[in-house]
């Protein structure tokens, strides 16, 4: 388990505290996502998007190396995924890795592979059933094939159901993990059980999956919220001992909840601190204004007198992080705010229509996707 | 780990020493298989089978309560299973439970289901590959089919290739079992890789699958030699939490080495140790006269005095528990043995007789196997 001096604490399974993201990268061991590998990508690309402008995206690992195989002519293809989970709903935060994959599948032309590793949160916690889980799954793929991937470049993994085909596979990673390594890199003890002592095997697999089925070496790129790194630093040691590279790592900050800066969203801390994907748009009215932290003054005249503080600020974070991707509107929203013109309740507006618009449009996409789910399940 | 103070040591990866199988009823906790249990059976299938009435078949768990159950109407299935493995040929010990089952199968006329683990030896040991497993279990499928199982009610399970269906269950085996269960039945440490940790879960499925297919508890019979044991008795815990019939289990001795009465037959102490089911006619009578354990004496005129001891010797001993069914015929070379009437070499040649003649039949019947593997594969 990665504990960072009682400050803050991140793992595959925690994320406590306010995060200082340039410990964590000293910490993980990772790389910054620095402007010389972000004006490579906007070479092949074009333009930027706003997850890599705005530094949601932060920090990798071997990107550079990817970009490299990609110049020689060797594509990479995408890999990310969600464990679903009764009760846990899609909410914003998780958005953000998916929308960052769907824009550099559309960008650079490459294949898709998302897992739904439905064992996962059975064995993690007590009380969810497997049969509880599928229910879970389906309501997760509508979001992702909502987020507009394109179904002949883009497969869905599910491990209950593909395990013919990955448990195989999931051996061979197995057979290179000691326990004392995932003890090591979990936090585990003897008391885990030893499905969760497994799972990070089955984890591990779509990342060179592909490649097990085109019978050739293809890089692997994971986009993912930083919590989920220490996955994969045990995987990216064992594949090079397979045969396959070491996949390639995006990490993104999380979103933060609604009720302050620190630590992200979770669809686990109760229905107040996250915007879920289908929600209404009065449950994002109120919720945005009742309880997204501001980092506003008192009293209006207090306001404008000293202005707000729109680092701390939830509600301008929300613009800053997904929902203003134009830089000057951003930019005169920052300023109006930290002046005093612009209050709280005002700013608060700007987001509420910005989140119900993309909603919106993203549940119209999540209703046609219930008859698009078999173009996107891998075949068995 | 079970260890017996020094004398002799059983685990699912060990068999040495001089066996003594009373005190491990004692140390494993199982029932001896008294002549009462053995009555029951008679009733039902009108005769003994040979491991029965000569108590190669010692113990169990829970034969009673299957009985009961059978009485009521409630028929069991039998599970039994082979872990393939490169370079480790199916010699006569392996065949001991195999038959029961088969026998079983026909005077009970029930299913039997047949368990392949083809990532056990990859998992626990480091030069196997998954893909040399492969004819591995090829080859042990003929085996196993030249016993004469009925193909209309008799299923193999392949773990790489049926996990599709077995991971699942699997995951709700492994999320009742913790890392120091596992450590305590098998000895095993922070050292050991996370695929064999997980194992002792797929190992338990075939024993509740068939209720998980026809949707109803059905009781389960397992013969096995008494090594395999702790694999049991862990999921026999796990079972009734899932909803399901603990398994009952019939316990073999081993067919002891051609070295010598301790220990088992195995297939990886070298090819002088065991007879093979693909051994030839000369090689079975080489190895019997080279390397049979004789209980005779140094010279004829020695034994012609004081006679042989039949208990320590081999060949009599593969006789009694395998190939002269006949009691009375037995009895004869036992007393002529004794007395020095017969001599080592005329023993040998009596098993060689009997064993080639058996292999004779198995070897024509493996051939014909060859074009019935489909019907016994399970459909995926």
């Amino acid at each position: 388990m990665v504990k960072e001096k009682k400050d803050f604490s991140i793992t595959p399974y925690e994320v406590g505290g306010q995060v200082d993201y340039s410990k964590l990268i000293k910490e993980f061991g990772v790389s910054k996502l620095d402007s010389r590998t972000l004006e490579r990508i906007k070479k092949q690309t074009g333009e930027l998007h706003v997850f890599l402008r705005r530094g949601i995206f932060f920090a990798h690992r071997d990107l550079n190396w990817l970009l490299d195989e990609y110049d020689a002519g060797n594509k990479f293809f995408l890999y990310t995924g969600r464990a679903p989970s009764k009760g846990s709903r899609v909410h914003l935060g998780h958005l953000i890795p998916w929308i960052m994959c769907q824009w550099l599948q559309e960008k650079f032309d490459v294949d898709m592979w998302f897992q739904f590793p439905d064992e996962e949160k059975f064995l993690y916690k007590p009380d969810i059933t497997l049969e509880d889980t599928e229910q879970a799954t389906y309501e997760d793929m509508l979001d992702v094939i909502a987020l507009g991937f394109r179904p002949e470049k883009t497969k869905f993994l599910i491990d209950t159901k593909h395990a013919g085909i990955m448990y195989k596979e999931a051996c061979k990673v197995a057979k290179k993990i000691t326990f004392s390594m995932v003890k090591s890199s979990f936090g585990f003890n003897e008391s885990n059980n030893v499905g969760s002592i497994f799972y990070t095997a089955m984890q591990a697999v779509p990342a060179f999956l592909p490649s097990v089925i085109k019978k050739k070496n293809i890089p692997c790129l994971i986009p993912l919220g930083i919590d989920q790194d220490p996955h994969f630093r045990i995987s990216r040691d064992v594949m090079p001992k397979l045969g396959y590279y070491k996949p390639a790592i995006m990490h993104n900050v999380f979103l933060p909840p609604l009720t302050g800066i620190g630590g992200k969203m979770a669809a686990s801390s109760g229905s107040e601190t996250a915007i879920y994907t289908t929600d209404t748009p009065e449950e994002v009215k109120k919720k945005i204004n009742k309880y997204a932290f501001s980092g506003g003054q008192a009293t209006i005249e207090e306001h404008r007198k000293k202005g707000g503080n729109p680092d701390i600020d939830v509600s301008f974070q929300y613009l800053k992080m997904f929902f203003e991707p134009d830089d000057n509107k951003l930019q005169k929203i920052h300023d109006d705010y930290k002046s005093g013109k612009l209050l709280t309740g005002e700013l608060k507006a700007i987001l509420i229509e910005k989140i119900n618009k993309f909603l919106s449009e993203h549940q119209k996409k999540r209703e046609q996707a219930k008859k698009m789910i078999d173009k996107f399940v891998l075949k068995n």
